[in-house]
């Protein structure tokens, strides 16, 4: 497919680049904070910058009538309506977590909540030493997927990319679900599959989990 | 409920009994090797002995009519098929691996199996130095799910219960789903949870995992 | 050795009995609450009970002018000083962790604490559902030894004997000392070595850590 | 201080130069296969390419009378004897693993090996699925400190960069050494530790246990 990159010179950029040529699709859009690059029209915009490119980038997406995937974290309600209402014009998938281990870790929380709903959960996050936020958004999530309160510790280590684990313990037994992040190449496998969904859809606002469930 | 208990001074008979009365079960009958004490009729007995009490086993579940829950290893095949014909007058739950928590290991496997098709596994069992046979035989059911091969490697540590664990790994990331038994409890609530559903029945052969599923 | 056990019918009074038993040694004197059965003159006494029998323990050991071990926790200033004191007539081990492994790991923190001295820190120990205060003890000694403010996580899971960790982290790397108790063994075996130790000895107040260095 | 790299352009090349740049060192010279740039006398060469590269690289040292800390594997028993030799005229460090973590671990199980002799071990690598040998180099020097035969299992998963651990176990406790190699960030602070010490030196061949044994 031809597609196009937002924050093109970006960590994440580079990483989604780089998974997209090795599977032989075809870069035809760089997009930068001061740089514009573009050789012919994209099928698929790919997102990974900040919030503030944002009306650039869904005038960008308007102008090819093409599919958008987002993983910028920290839109505003106003922005996050916007491209909900892209949606109805163009595919749109939009999450804050491209890892397709953590959906299938969301899955097996859900599979596991109602028969362990008397057993102790905990879940854990390990990050490097830079991450601000205690808990990840992530652990967060995971919270939320069991259905009742559970702790959440946090670890603060090295450079760690990204760790989490899901506890679940009774008087007998212990079963743990655990993800490490090995490098953002999982995020990039993520946008691949989600920008592989979009350009067969006609339009739509989907998430992650969406693209996932109907693969 | 009124329970009766083969192989009664076992440690799996004891762990059974601790948990059952916990509860506010009633223990009716115990049977050991060479004594009986009966002072009504059960509803269910559980059978944690060894195969060759068999035929006295079924003889006292069929003289009160009541359900049988085995937990019994090294049937022979003829063996089987009296506990599966038994099936046909009382509720029978005949399984390996009493342990909920090893049941749910397989769900998810079979959650992960298609969508991590393409991803490496990996199988690890740890049991104390005394375990002769490697691979254990749930590490064996485990790869069993995966449905293809997956290497196994055992270690024998100490006096560990029993962890088992598996691995899923791309590039980009890793997926373990981990169990640890921290003692005998583990199994004598799957025992509990088969009893409750046995007494319900009116017959018919189960495994644990249609206990599980059907409850 | 001929041994006697103060709190003989507890958890701990088993474990050790069955421990020493194992290992060829004799007991001869066997304390509880209100029962009491001496059969000849101890070389060494284990008390494993609570605070509230040490005036008790410290006469028997006067008596037979034997070797005292000691795991009770939740002494007063008072008693420590009384078992202090006491080491002048006998030997006397005191220790609140009679683990082997927590102890070898005191030692390995105690050598990389220097060279790894600008590598962030975490901690964390697991214990069963029933455990109240956090952190563990344990947890709070291992902290002690990095000589730094270390952050300690604490879980609450199922019937977890106590698990506990301490990771070191750079920016290229993790470093993970763990330690797990299996069962209250762990800390029979501490007492072992305690007795044979203090029966070589004329007289001295010794910590588990001095037994495990003078060995 | 003034360094030089060969293989400056290789994984590891680029790893060292971007550490020693933001510790404020300088790059004053740069080989590759084909190129070379020279700008001034380095203090110290680092040589992380391959064996075929040697002679040039010593003849390097040799003309600037500098340090030479070498990170290749594969070398020829000739061209380690040349390495060695090459140590009476100027500070050479020479090692298969010039990450801190292992090095610390190593001392970890020497320091365990003489208490826990009578427990079980086993030992555990795992590494990226590319990764042609079984077992790791390291996870047989970790085998050969322990100074008996240890077990050691092997894991192939996904993009793994490297983690080892060694595990002790009685029966009543378990304690596990981890490490995981996050990024070649890892190699690249040990070879920082080798050049800071081998500038200071006046000749001799060390490996980069000395290194860590006279900081």
């Amino acid at each position: 497919m031809k597609y196009g990159i937002v924050g093109f010179s970006g960590r994440m950029g580079h990483e989604i680049d780089d998974l997209f040529l090795e599977k032989g699709h075809q870069c035809v859009l760089q997009i930068d904070d001061k740089t514009e690059k573009i050789e012919s029209a994209p099928e698929v915009i790919l997102d990974f910058s900040l919030p503030s490119g944002l009306e650039k980038t869904i005038m960008q997406v308007r102008k090819y009538s093409c599919a958008l995937i987002t993983g910028v974290t920290g839109y505003t309600a106003e922005q996050m309506e916007a491209i909900r209402t892209l949606g109805q014009e163009v595919p749109v998938v939009q999450s804050f977590n491209f890892s397709l281990g953590i959906q299938l870790m969301l899955k097996m929380v859900n599979l596991l909540k109602e028969p362990l709903k008397d057993w102790d959960v905990e879940i854990a996050e390990t990050h490097h030493r830079f991450k601000k936020d205690k808990p990840s958004g992530t652990a967060k999530m995971l919270a939320a997927a069991v259905g009742r309160e559970v702790p959440i510790s946090s670890f603060r280590l090295g450079n760690v990319p990204g760790d989490h684990s899901i506890a679940f313990g009774s008087l007998g037994e212990i079963i743990t679900i655990s993800h490490r992040t090995l490098s953002r190449r999982a995020f990039a496998e993520g946008a691949l599959l989600s920008a592989e969904f979009a350009i067969r859809q006609k339009s739509g606002y989907f998430t992650f989990t969406d693209v996932l469930s109907q693969k």
